[in-house]
C-alpha cells in the first residue's frame, strides 16, 4: 500500500488553524570566520526564543543527502509532495517568478534574446546583456504580432535584462521538450524535439514552438544586437493533487514575491494579496483567520541576504522577523512551524544541502526543553533529522487530523 | 535486491539469547502543566539508570512520521515486520483480544448486539448497550445453535457489553469484505461484499456472512432490545512469514493480556502462560532461558495509566517494572532491548505518533554516555531516529547474527 494513500484513509477534518512560516534559506553553518556563529544564534529573538519552551525541533532534508534544492522543489517538499516525484519545469518556475498565473497544461519555457549572424549562426547567447528596457520593448512587439499560433494563445512576458518568458496555452500540449538552445556560440538554433518522442502531446508542442520561431524570428530580425532568441527548460505545468484534497485544509498563501506565490497557486492555494510586510502579512493572517485553515507565510530576506553572503543582513532579517511574531500570536494557530525550505549559508552563497532546522509547537508538539532556535540546537531535537515531505503530516498529527492506524 | 531478502542471506545461528522487552506505551511528552517532566523522567529507576551507562539509545517511529499506530501494526514493527505491507484487520485484532486461537486463513469480525424495528431497520446500533452477562447469554444461543455453514465452522466469543467476535475456520476464505452495519440508525443491515470482487475467495466468505446472518437473526428475532447484530472489520489473518524462519531464532512470549500473546501468536512465537506481574514473567525468563533464544515480554500497565492521563500511575508503573528488572539481569541476555511499541502520552490519553525511545544493551552496542533512559536522553543518542522495524535487524547485529555484506 501507498504511503500516501494511508495517510489520506487516515485524514480527518478538524477545526484547527495550522500555520507553516518559512524564513527563505535560514539555515546556516558556522564557520571560522564568523566565530562558530549562525545568524539565527547571533540574532537577538526574544519572541522565537520564548516559543522553543513549548515546541519540538529538528532538522530536515529539503530532497535528499546532499541535494540543494531550488526554490520549487524546497517548496513543494513543504507541501508534502515528493519534490522528485512532482518536478515543476524550469520554464513553469521561471513564468511563476513573472507572475504569469498558470493553468495544468500550459506549456512554458524560459527565453532569452540572443544575436544572430547571416546564417543564422548564434554569435552572442544574451545579446550583449541587453537592457530590460529593450527586453520589454522586444517583447511588447512580438505581443502585440503572435498572440496565436492556430488555436493555441501565446502569452510573452518580459524579466530582467535579455531574458523572459513564453506561456503556450492551448488544448493536448505537453512537455519536456529539448532546448532551442546550442548552449554555446558557433551553432544555430536548434529544432526543439519532444523528450518522448511517443508522446502525442509533446510532438504538437514542439511544432508549435518551431511555428512560433518562424512567426516570431522575421520580426526582429533587422533589430541589433537582439536579433534572435534562444528557449529553455520547456514543460508543462505539471497536475498535482490539490491541497485542500490531499489534507481537508482550506489553504491561504501570504507571499510577498511572485514565485511562491506561483508555488502555492501550483497546489490550488488561494493567494491572499497586498501584504508586503512581515507585520503586514501576519495582520493579514489575523484578517483571515476564519476564512481558511491553512496560512503558508513567506519571508524572503533570510534567503535574499544569505545568496549576497551578508551575515549581518541575514541576522537583522531574522531580528526583524522575530520583532512581527507577536502580531501571529495574538491568534496563536493550534499548530505553528517555523522553518525555511532550505539552507542558504553566508558561506555558500547560495542554496545549499544543509538541513534545515524545523520548530513545531502545539499542545501536543512537548517540549525539547531547548532555550532557542538554532541549527545546533535543533540538532539535539526529538523530530530528529527527516525528509522535509513529511512536516505536513506531522503538522496534521499535532492538529488531531490522523486517525489511529489499525487496532 | 529486496532488503529482506539481504537481512536473511546474512542472518547466521548464534547461541545469544535476545530479549525484548516493550513497556507498552511508554514514550510520553513534556508538557507545562507537569512542569515540562515526563513520567520516565518522574520516576525513580535505579536499576534502568545503570544499565544505560553501557547501552545505546534513540527514538523510534513506529510506522511513518505523524502516524498513530494501534497495538498490531506497533507490535508488528517491533517483531521487524513492516507494518504498512502486513495489516491486520480489526476483526482479528478483536479476536485475538478476546483470546481466541486463529489460524492462517481464518475469517475474523467484530460484532455487536444491536435493536432492528419490524421492517429491519436499525434503530439502536448499540441495542441500548446491554449488560455483559446478556451479551454472554446471547452469544450462548448463536453458539448452540450455528456450529457449522455448510464446510465452515464458526467460532463465537462474547466481549464486553454489546461486543463479541465471530471467526468463521474453513478452507478457501478470505477478506476484507464490507461492513454489515449502515454506520447509522435509520438504515437497514447492508449485506457484505468483497472488497476486492475479483477474490473467489473473499466472494466466498461473503456469501458465508449472508448465510451467517440466515442462520442466526431468526435466534433472536423475539429478544429486546437486542434482537439483531452487526459485523465490521471482516477480514482473514494474513499469512506472515514466520518469525523463527525469519531470524534463526526460537521465539517465546511472556505477555499477560490476551492481545499480546495473539500478536506474537500471529508471527509463531510460543505462548509461555501463567506469569501474572512482571516479577513473575521475569522467573519465568530464567527458567525458560535454555529453552528458546528470543524473550518478548510485555509490560501493558504504562499504556493503561496513560490512556487515562494518569501520570502518577504511569510514572508508579514505570518503578514497578524497574524494581523488578534484577531479576531479569540475573541471566543478562547477550542482546537487551527496553522500548514501547508507541507513545501513550498522559496530555493525549491514548496513542500518539511521538516517536517512542529505546534502549540497547549488549557488549557491541556501545555507551551513550547517558546516565537515564528518558525521551530528551534518547534524543542525544546514538540510534538516533529510525523506523521500529529495523530494531529486529539492530539485535542481531548486537547478537553478531549479521554477517558482513560484501568483501
Amino acid at each position: 500500500m501507498n504511503l500516501d494513500s494511508l495517510y489520506s484513509e487516515l485524514t480527518l477534518k478538524t477545526n484547527a488553524k495550522l500555520a507553516l512560516v518559512v524564513l527563505d534559506g535560514v539555515g546556516d553553518i558556522a564557520t571560522k570566520e564568523r566565530g562558530y556563529v549562525t545568524p539565527l544564534e547571533a540574532a537577538v529573538t526574544p519572541n522565537l526564543d520564548a516559543l522553543t519552551q513549548d515546541a519540538a525541533q529538528g532538522r530536515m532534508l529539503p530532497v535528499a543527502p546532499g541535494i540543494t534544492p531550488g526554490s520549487g522543489p524546497g517548496h513543494l517538499a513543504l507541501f508534502g509532495y515528493d519534490p522528485i516525484e512532482y518536478q515543476v519545469g524550469r520554464g513553469v518556475i521561471e513564468a511563476l517568478g513573472l507572475g504569469l498565473e498558470l493553468k495544468a497544461g500550459d506549456v512554458a519555457a524560459r527565453a532569452n534574446f540572443c544575436t544572430l549572424d547571416a546564417k543564422g549562426i548564434v554569435t552572442d547567447r544574451r545579446a550583449g546583456r541587453i537592457e530590460t528596457a529593450v527586453c520589454e520593448e522586444l517583447c511588447a512587439l512580438l505581443k502585440s504580432k503572435v498572440r496565436r499560433i492556430g488555436d493555441t494563445e501565446v502569452i510573452i512576458r518580459a524579466g530582467k535584462g535579455h531574458r523572459f518568458v513564453v506561456v503556450f496555452r492551448g488544448k493536448g500540449l505537453e512537455g519536456p521538450l529539448s532546448d532551442a538552445d546550442p548552449h554555446r556560440e558557433g551553432l544555430p538554433i536548434p529544432t526543439v524535439q519532444a523528450i518522448d518522442s511517443r508522446s502525442v502531446k509533446a510532438r504538437k508542442a514542439a511544432k508549435l514552438v518551431g511555428d512560433f520561431y518562424a512567426a516570431a524570428l522575421p520580426l526582429i530580425a533587422r533589430k541589433r544586437p537582439a536579433n534572435g532568441f534562444l528557449m529553455r527548460g520547456i514543460a508543462h505545468q505539471p497536475a498535482i493533487p490539490l491541497f485542500q484534497d490531499r489534507y481537508q485544509l482550506r489553504p491561504a498563501c501570504l507571499a510577498v514575491y511572485p514565485m511562491y506565490k506561483g508555488l502555492a497557486q501550483l497546489v490550488g492555494m488561494t493567494r491572499l494579496e497586498g501584504a508586503q510586510t512581515i507585520a503586514e502579512q501576519f495582520e493579514r493572517y489575523l484578517a483571515e483567520h476564519s476564512n481558511y485553515d491553512f496560512f503558508f507565510i513567506h519571508y524572503k530576506y533570510t534567503d535574499l541576504h544569505g545568496e549576497d553572503g551578508n551575515f549581518e543582513a541575514k541576522k537583522k532579517a531574522i531580528e526583524e522577523f522575530d520583532a512581527a511574531l507577536p502580531i501571529l500570536l495574538r491568534k496563536r494557530p493550534e499548530v505553528l512551524v517555523i522553518t525555511g525550505d532550505h539552507s542558504t549559508p553566508c558561506a555558500v552563497k547560495g542554496h545549499s544541502w544543509h538541513p534545515q532546522p524545523v520548530l513545531l509547537t502545539s499542545a501536543y508538539s512537548g517540549s525539547d526543553k531547548l532555550d532557542r532556535f538554532t541549527e545546533t540546537g535543533a540538532n539535539l531535537g526529538s523530530l530528529g533529522l527527516f525528509e522535509a515531505k513529511y512536516l505536513m503530516r506531522l503538522m496534521q498529527a499535532n492538529a488531531r487530523m490522523l486517525d489511529k492506524f489499525g487496532a
